[in-house]
């Protein structure tokens, strides 16, 4: 993993991922006690910046390989990265989900062009059906963060950081990034490195599933005891990636931990001072922003808000918790 | 009114207002049987558009006038406009405000550092109490939409629209803009007649208020019967302006009406598939696009989501109607 990966994948997106804007509220700022600024990754494609890693992973295949097609496990927002990615790239996609994920995961998965195939959590290996369909088409399996090109594409949200905080004239923040297998944080932090050294990343995660923040502290990979029973689904995984974890090592600070009530309650702060849509697990770092101020150094922060699936239940919850 | 007071209007909000992006989705592509991009003015400061022309108009002042500060009348994104926009300019603002304006309107003025003196709507004339205080401090009245600078500020957004569609190689399309008094629609009119000649302005409405959808087709200047009592309020004024009808008589195609059922699922689908938040007024063209497709020609079409102001409850409701 290098910088000029994460260049060469800016150059790939060009013209197909959004670059998204850089936003602000006053009313934000004066919850926090200093400038706040967001980088909205759920008005990217898909509604996450997992678009980014999947179009790149796709699109550094060689051409044979890619006509193939791709294949990937997930039932969220990977999923839908993949499936859009391969689309645009005229190619098939094969998505792996649970038979028990959400009807909208699965609809808006095979309505993005993949080819859902479903399997029973109790009874299936989805790894073995995974194999089997991969060797029997010649399916490139595309892993959701642990895998050079996926954090390359991720990448490209660190150098717009870069950019677009040096047109605001900030050189020195602390960049908080929603951390789930570390894909989105290590891209980021190697693009900062390289374009914009005085900003620190940091990771965000909810409480209980703070394998990142311990993995941080004790300097090797730890686990969480549990992998599910949060509402940040999104941004939780057993561990931090093999690949992810020394690059997070080496650039970042220390991890922020927050509650499920916080990232409800930034949800609904971004609904009203943002008009943006923010998913649980996508509210973490703005969640840090808000509510773990004393963590914090300097008078400016950036944070991701790094996807807004989330469906009407439990937005609604969000908006009842202010 | 003419196209270099636009421009001109540009440079003074360059590096203070977002220029925000052009979005799309397949899925709503899909419902609409056309390519839909979105001009998502909620993402502007203070949630709508209104601070363009806010802005441009606190800018134009000369010097000593604007020193004594500027005075509107405005229980809603107009005033929160130029509450920001005199804030930025260190100039004081006043902003009177019937008394029974929903709290939270009345806070975010207040917060935004505006002067908020509010009047009993039964008893007191805001007209007469406007007039005391602007002749008393030498405060210069800032109209919500039938004002050459405020025009001038909302066409930037028409700027932006034809700069971005000719990024994404369209030349021709229906640009529909959620319309009230047309301060929006003839500013985005006139620059895109400079701009991009291909693309036609086309105004939409709630039914019942479509004051501009009759004038247009009449010729002159029709007035609603009520002016109030739909939940697009932020978009429903007695008339069109003296200013703007005569702009949008001479470059607008007919005008458009939608339904409030229709305006929330627009709003619903904005939330599902581009993660925004639009208020009900905000939502109109969007239903447009989405559900009036009868009326719309070509393969594409554009259209502004012009606000995001919109309260948990009414929001609520909205996800509810999908």
């Amino acid at each position: 993993m290098n910088i000029e990966m994460i260049r060469a994948a800016a150059q790939r997106l060009e013209g197909h991922a959004r670059r998204t804007p850089l936003l602000s509220s006053p009313f934000l700022d004066e919850i926090a006690g200093r400038r706040i600024f967001v980088k909205p990754e759920c008005l990217q494609h898909t509604g996450s910046f997992k678009f980014r890693g999947a179009y790149n992973a796709v699109a550094a295949l060689d051409r044979d390989t890619r006509t193939n097609g791709v294949i990937a496990f997930s039932s969220g927002n990977h999923a839908q990265g993949i499936a859009l990615a391969a689309r645009l790239h005229a190619v098939p996609a094969v998505i792996i989900m649970p038979a028990d994920s959400p009807a909208l995961k699965l609809a808006n998965t095979a309505d993005l062009g993949a080819e859902v195939i479903t399997y029973d959590r109790a009874t299936e290996d989805r790894d073995e059906i995974g194999e089997r369909l991969a060797k029997d088409r010649g399916l490139t399996l595309i892993k959701p963060f642990d895998e050079p090109q996926v954090i390359a594409g991720q990448g490209t949200t660190g150098l717009e950081i870069a950019e677009q905080a040096a047109e605001m004239g900030i050189r020195e923040a602390n960049v908080i990034v929603c951390c789930g297998g570390g894909g989105l944080t290590s891209g980021i932090a190697l693009a900062l490195e390289a374009d914009a050294p005085g900003l620190l990343v940091r990771t965000a995660e909810p409480e209980g599933f703070d394998d990142v923040a311990r993995s941080l502290r004790s300097g090797k990979i730890e686990r969480n005891d549990a992998t599910s029973g949060n509402i940040c689904d999104a941004i939780i995984t057993p561990q931090p990636g093999n690949l992810t974890f020394p690059i997070m090592h080496r650039l970042c600070g220390p991890g922020l931990v927050v509650s499920e009530t916080e990232a409800l309650l930034a949800m609904a702060h971004a609904f009203q001072r943002l008009k943006l849509v923010a998913e649980p697990g996508g509210a973490v770092a703005l969640a840090a922003a808000l509510f773990r101020t004393d963590q914090i150094d300097g008078d400016d922060v950036i944070v991701t808000i790094s996807g807004g699936n989330v469906d009407s239940a439990m937005f609604t919850r969000a908006l009842e918790s202010i």
